[in-house]
Protein backbone atom coordinates (compact mmCIF):
# COMPACT_ATOMS: atom_id res chain seq x y z
CA UNK A 1 0.00 0.00 0.00
CA UNK A 2 1.44 3.40 -0.69
CA UNK A 3 1.20 6.79 1.53
CA UNK A 4 -1.71 8.07 -1.37
CA UNK A 5 -4.06 5.32 -1.25
CA UNK A 6 -3.80 4.76 3.00
CA UNK A 7 -4.83 8.72 2.80
CA UNK A 8 -7.68 8.27 0.22
CA UNK A 9 -9.12 5.26 2.74
CA UNK A 10 -9.29 7.22 5.59
CA UNK A 11 -10.84 9.94 3.94
CA UNK A 12 -13.33 8.06 2.98
CA UNK A 13 -14.03 6.30 6.64
CA UNK A 14 -13.90 9.51 8.07
CA UNK A 15 -16.35 11.28 5.50
CA UNK A 16 -18.30 8.29 5.92
CA UNK A 17 -18.41 8.75 9.98
CA UNK A 18 -17.00 5.02 10.13
CA UNK A 19 -12.97 5.71 11.15
CA UNK A 20 -11.83 3.94 14.20
CA UNK A 21 -8.95 5.70 14.68
CA UNK A 22 -4.94 4.95 13.35
CA UNK A 23 -4.72 1.09 12.06
CA UNK A 24 -1.76 -0.95 12.32
CA UNK A 25 -0.95 -0.86 8.65
CA UNK A 26 -1.06 3.11 8.78
CA UNK A 27 1.57 3.50 11.41
CA UNK A 28 3.86 0.51 9.48
CA UNK A 29 3.81 2.56 6.42
CA UNK A 30 4.97 5.55 8.08
CA UNK A 31 7.72 3.56 9.55
CA UNK A 32 8.54 2.16 6.33
CA UNK A 33 8.76 5.41 4.62
CA UNK A 34 11.24 6.24 7.26
CA UNK A 35 13.24 3.29 7.10
CA UNK A 36 13.65 3.11 3.66
CA UNK A 37 14.38 7.02 2.90
CA UNK A 38 18.02 7.45 1.09
CA UNK A 39 18.47 10.84 0.44
CA UNK A 40 17.04 12.62 4.16
CA UNK A 41 17.72 16.45 4.54
CA UNK A 42 17.92 18.12 8.10
CA UNK A 43 15.85 22.07 7.39
CA UNK A 44 18.49 23.49 9.68
CA UNK A 45 21.78 25.56 8.53
CA UNK A 46 22.93 25.05 12.24
CA UNK A 47 26.19 22.58 12.52
CA UNK A 48 25.09 21.50 16.03
CA UNK A 49 21.67 20.95 15.54
CA UNK A 50 22.44 18.99 12.19
CA UNK A 51 25.33 16.80 13.23
CA UNK A 52 22.96 15.37 16.35
CA UNK A 53 20.06 14.39 13.95
CA UNK A 54 22.70 13.18 11.32
CA UNK A 55 24.50 10.60 13.81
CA UNK A 56 21.45 9.24 14.97
CA UNK A 57 19.75 9.05 11.66
CA UNK A 58 22.59 7.40 10.52
CA UNK A 59 22.80 4.73 13.66
CA UNK A 60 19.29 3.94 13.54
CA UNK A 61 18.70 3.80 9.56
CA UNK A 62 21.65 2.44 8.10
CA UNK A 63 22.59 0.03 10.83
CA UNK A 64 24.73 -2.21 8.19
CA UNK A 65 26.23 0.62 7.19
CA UNK A 66 25.52 -0.60 3.46
CA UNK A 67 22.62 1.41 2.10
CA UNK A 68 24.15 4.81 1.39
CA UNK A 69 22.06 7.36 3.49
CA UNK A 70 22.51 10.28 2.39
CA UNK A 71 21.95 13.04 5.10
CA UNK A 72 22.41 16.83 4.56
CA UNK A 73 21.36 20.25 5.16
CA UNK A 74 20.05 23.03 3.64
CA UNK A 75 22.35 25.53 2.64
CA UNK A 76 19.66 28.58 2.26
CA UNK A 77 18.36 30.83 5.45
CA UNK A 78 15.52 29.45 7.37
CA UNK A 79 14.99 32.48 9.92
CA UNK A 80 12.03 33.34 7.62
CA UNK A 81 10.29 30.50 9.04
CA UNK A 82 10.09 32.02 12.49
CA UNK A 83 7.70 34.97 11.11
CA UNK A 84 4.95 32.45 10.36
CA UNK A 85 2.01 31.11 12.53
CA UNK A 86 3.88 27.59 12.90
CA UNK A 87 7.88 27.89 12.16
CA UNK A 88 9.06 24.26 12.23
CA UNK A 89 6.32 23.68 9.70
CA UNK A 90 7.33 26.11 7.52
CA UNK A 91 11.04 25.44 7.65
CA UNK A 92 10.25 21.89 6.53
CA UNK A 93 8.52 23.26 3.79
CA UNK A 94 11.33 25.25 2.45
CA UNK A 95 13.29 21.75 2.54
CA UNK A 96 10.48 20.14 0.95
CA UNK A 97 9.89 22.68 -1.81
CA UNK A 98 14.20 23.49 -2.48
CA UNK A 99 15.36 19.62 -1.83
CA UNK A 100 14.95 16.24 -3.82
CA UNK A 101 14.82 14.75 -0.45
CA UNK A 102 13.12 11.59 1.00
CA UNK A 103 12.19 12.58 3.80
CA UNK A 104 12.83 16.29 5.74
CA UNK A 105 13.43 16.71 9.72
CA UNK A 106 12.65 20.29 10.40
CA UNK A 107 13.08 21.14 13.78
CA UNK A 108 12.30 25.28 14.91
CA UNK A 109 9.60 26.73 16.96
CA UNK A 110 6.04 25.52 17.67
CA UNK A 111 3.86 28.40 17.56
CA UNK A 112 3.63 32.09 19.11
CA UNK A 113 7.01 33.20 20.97
CA UNK A 114 7.52 31.15 24.10
CA UNK A 115 5.82 27.97 22.91
CA UNK A 116 8.71 25.64 22.96
CA UNK A 117 10.29 23.73 19.90
CA UNK A 118 8.71 20.89 17.33
CA UNK A 119 10.60 18.38 15.59
CA UNK A 120 8.90 17.43 12.37
CA UNK A 121 9.62 13.99 9.97
CA UNK A 122 7.88 15.18 6.78
CA UNK A 123 7.73 13.28 3.40
CA UNK A 124 8.69 14.14 -0.16
CA UNK A 125 5.26 15.92 -0.46
CA UNK A 126 5.28 18.03 3.10
CA UNK A 127 3.19 15.42 4.77
CA UNK A 128 3.56 15.04 8.44
CA UNK A 129 4.67 11.38 9.09
CA UNK A 130 5.74 12.36 12.81
CA UNK A 131 7.04 14.45 15.21
CA UNK A 132 7.49 15.72 18.78
CA UNK A 133 7.60 18.69 21.11
CA UNK A 134 9.66 19.99 23.61
CA UNK A 135 8.85 23.00 26.14
CA UNK A 136 11.19 26.34 26.35
CA UNK A 137 14.97 25.75 27.31
CA UNK A 138 13.43 28.03 30.02
CA UNK A 139 11.50 25.36 31.31
CA UNK A 140 13.56 22.57 30.48
CA UNK A 141 16.99 24.02 31.39
CA UNK A 142 18.66 20.90 29.02
CA UNK A 143 21.59 21.25 26.37
CA UNK A 144 20.22 21.87 22.80
CA UNK A 145 21.82 18.83 21.73
CA UNK A 146 20.32 16.88 24.44
CA UNK A 147 16.91 18.55 23.56
CA UNK A 148 17.43 18.02 19.75
CA UNK A 149 18.34 13.89 20.37
CA UNK A 150 15.41 13.60 22.75
CA UNK A 151 13.13 15.24 20.15
CA UNK A 152 13.90 13.32 17.29
CA UNK A 153 14.57 9.46 19.58
CA UNK A 154 11.04 10.62 20.74
CA UNK A 155 10.01 11.26 16.89
CA UNK A 156 11.13 8.04 15.61
CA UNK A 157 9.41 5.90 18.97
CA UNK A 158 5.70 7.30 18.37
CA UNK A 159 5.58 5.34 15.25
CA UNK A 160 7.58 2.61 16.85
CA UNK A 161 11.11 2.65 14.89
CA UNK A 162 13.80 2.28 17.74
CA UNK B 1 2.62 43.28 27.83
CA UNK B 2 0.33 41.95 24.94
CA UNK B 3 0.66 38.93 23.02
CA UNK B 4 0.68 41.09 19.86
CA UNK B 5 3.81 42.81 20.60
CA UNK B 6 5.56 39.84 21.77
CA UNK B 7 5.29 38.10 18.66
CA UNK B 8 6.10 41.52 17.08
CA UNK B 9 8.86 41.73 18.93
CA UNK B 10 10.38 38.30 17.94
CA UNK B 11 9.69 38.85 14.86
CA UNK B 12 12.32 41.94 14.57
CA UNK B 13 14.56 39.96 16.25
CA UNK B 14 14.66 36.87 14.00
CA UNK B 15 14.44 39.13 10.68
CA UNK B 16 17.82 41.03 12.17
CA UNK B 17 19.31 37.30 12.88
CA UNK B 18 19.58 38.33 16.85
CA UNK B 19 16.63 36.14 18.30
CA UNK B 20 18.32 33.64 21.12
CA UNK B 21 15.06 31.45 21.83
CA UNK B 22 11.83 31.64 24.27
CA UNK B 23 12.35 34.74 26.66
CA UNK B 24 10.96 33.98 30.11
CA UNK B 25 8.42 36.69 29.62
CA UNK B 26 7.18 35.21 26.47
CA UNK B 27 6.49 31.73 27.99
CA UNK B 28 4.57 34.02 31.16
CA UNK B 29 2.22 35.55 28.54
CA UNK B 30 1.02 32.33 27.28
CA UNK B 31 0.08 31.07 30.96
CA UNK B 32 -1.66 33.99 31.76
CA UNK B 33 -3.38 33.86 28.51
CA UNK B 34 -4.60 30.52 29.82
CA UNK B 35 -5.12 31.41 33.34
CA UNK B 36 -6.93 34.55 32.54
CA UNK B 37 -9.51 32.97 29.95
CA UNK B 38 -13.21 33.19 31.26
CA UNK B 39 -15.11 31.16 27.62
CA UNK B 40 -12.97 28.01 27.02
CA UNK B 41 -14.28 26.14 24.05
CA UNK B 42 -13.56 22.28 23.64
CA UNK B 43 -13.25 21.46 20.06
CA UNK B 44 -15.26 18.12 20.45
CA UNK B 45 -18.78 16.47 20.00
CA UNK B 46 -17.44 13.33 21.79
CA UNK B 47 -19.04 13.95 25.85
CA UNK B 48 -16.29 11.31 26.93
CA UNK B 49 -13.46 13.03 25.53
CA UNK B 50 -15.31 16.81 26.41
CA UNK B 51 -15.51 15.76 30.24
CA UNK B 52 -12.25 14.82 30.88
CA UNK B 53 -10.73 18.00 29.39
CA UNK B 54 -13.59 19.79 31.24
CA UNK B 55 -12.61 18.12 34.51
CA UNK B 56 -9.36 19.15 34.66
CA UNK B 57 -9.74 22.60 33.28
CA UNK B 58 -12.21 23.45 35.73
CA UNK B 59 -9.16 21.65 38.60
CA UNK B 60 -6.59 23.81 37.71
CA UNK B 61 -7.95 27.02 36.48
CA UNK B 62 -10.31 27.89 38.62
CA UNK B 63 -9.24 26.46 41.89
CA UNK B 64 -10.87 28.88 44.25
CA UNK B 65 -14.33 28.44 42.26
CA UNK B 66 -14.68 31.71 41.92
CA UNK B 67 -13.52 32.65 38.57
CA UNK B 68 -17.11 31.62 36.54
CA UNK B 69 -15.10 29.82 33.86
CA UNK B 70 -17.31 28.38 31.14
CA UNK B 71 -16.24 25.42 29.39
CA UNK B 72 -18.06 24.23 26.84
CA UNK B 73 -17.85 21.80 23.69
CA UNK B 74 -18.99 22.82 20.38
CA UNK B 75 -22.16 21.32 18.66
CA UNK B 76 -21.16 21.08 15.07
CA UNK B 77 -19.57 18.19 13.33
CA UNK B 78 -15.82 18.65 13.04
CA UNK B 79 -14.94 15.31 10.93
CA UNK B 80 -14.26 17.37 7.95
CA UNK B 81 -10.81 18.39 9.52
CA UNK B 82 -9.73 14.84 9.10
CA UNK B 83 -9.78 15.20 5.71
CA UNK B 84 -6.87 18.08 5.67
CA UNK B 85 -3.37 17.70 6.01
CA UNK B 86 -3.66 18.68 9.70
CA UNK B 87 -7.01 18.05 11.41
CA UNK B 88 -6.20 18.51 15.20
CA UNK B 89 -5.13 22.31 13.87
CA UNK B 90 -8.14 22.21 11.61
CA UNK B 91 -10.62 20.89 14.04
CA UNK B 92 -9.19 24.12 16.35
CA UNK B 93 -9.11 26.56 13.69
CA UNK B 94 -12.99 25.70 13.05
CA UNK B 95 -14.10 26.05 16.78
CA UNK B 96 -12.12 29.55 16.80
CA UNK B 97 -13.99 30.43 14.13
CA UNK B 98 -17.10 29.77 14.91
CA UNK B 99 -17.38 30.69 18.80
CA UNK B 100 -16.55 33.73 21.07
CA UNK B 101 -13.91 31.43 23.20
CA UNK B 102 -10.64 33.14 24.98
CA UNK B 103 -8.87 29.82 24.09
CA UNK B 104 -9.99 26.27 22.18
CA UNK B 105 -8.63 23.07 22.87
CA UNK B 106 -8.41 21.01 20.38
CA UNK B 107 -7.53 17.22 20.25
CA UNK B 108 -7.80 15.02 16.61
CA UNK B 109 -5.00 13.22 13.86
CA UNK B 110 -1.55 15.26 14.00
CA UNK B 111 -0.74 14.19 10.24
CA UNK B 112 -1.03 11.74 7.87
CA UNK B 113 -3.15 8.52 8.95
CA UNK B 114 -0.97 6.73 11.65
CA UNK B 115 0.71 9.64 12.89
CA UNK B 116 -1.22 9.39 16.21
CA UNK B 117 -2.83 12.89 17.51
CA UNK B 118 -2.50 16.01 18.99
CA UNK B 119 -3.67 18.10 21.56
CA UNK B 120 -3.39 22.04 20.37
CA UNK B 121 -4.55 24.88 23.10
CA UNK B 122 -5.19 27.93 20.75
CA UNK B 123 -5.54 31.67 21.37
CA UNK B 124 -9.30 33.39 19.92
CA UNK B 125 -7.19 34.29 17.07
CA UNK B 126 -6.01 30.48 16.31
CA UNK B 127 -2.89 31.58 17.40
CA UNK B 128 -0.53 28.23 19.04
CA UNK B 129 -0.35 28.92 22.89
CA UNK B 130 0.57 25.14 23.49
CA UNK B 131 0.16 21.77 22.56
CA UNK B 132 0.75 17.97 23.10
CA UNK B 133 1.83 14.93 21.11
CA UNK B 134 0.84 11.15 21.17
CA UNK B 135 1.90 8.19 19.12
CA UNK B 136 -1.20 6.01 17.79
CA UNK B 137 -3.09 3.94 20.36
CA UNK B 138 -1.86 1.23 18.48
CA UNK B 139 1.63 1.84 20.22
CA UNK B 140 0.59 2.53 23.42
CA UNK B 141 -2.72 0.54 24.23
CA UNK B 142 -3.86 3.21 26.98
CA UNK B 143 -7.60 4.45 26.97
CA UNK B 144 -8.80 7.06 25.11
CA UNK B 145 -9.63 9.36 28.79
CA UNK B 146 -6.22 8.63 30.15
CA UNK B 147 -4.38 9.77 26.59
CA UNK B 148 -6.34 13.04 26.64
CA UNK B 149 -6.00 13.26 30.48
CA UNK B 150 -2.22 13.07 30.25
CA UNK B 151 -1.82 15.48 26.67
CA UNK B 152 -3.81 17.91 28.22
CA UNK B 153 -1.24 17.80 31.68
CA UNK B 154 1.91 17.66 29.29
CA UNK B 155 0.26 20.53 27.00
CA UNK B 156 -0.35 22.53 30.44
CA UNK B 157 3.44 21.55 31.95
CA UNK B 158 5.46 22.73 28.77
CA UNK B 159 4.19 26.29 30.10
CA UNK B 160 4.64 25.98 33.50
CA UNK B 161 0.94 25.84 34.47
CA UNK B 162 1.13 22.66 36.98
Amino acid sequence: MKIEESIKCAYVESYNGTRKGDKKEEVELIKQTILNAKNIVVATNNPKKFKVVRDILLEILDKEKNKNIVVSKIDIPTEVSDLTRMPALNKGLIAVDTSNADIVIARGRFGVPGSGSMLLIMDNKGRILTGSLSPSSIIHKESIENTVKNELIDALKRIGII
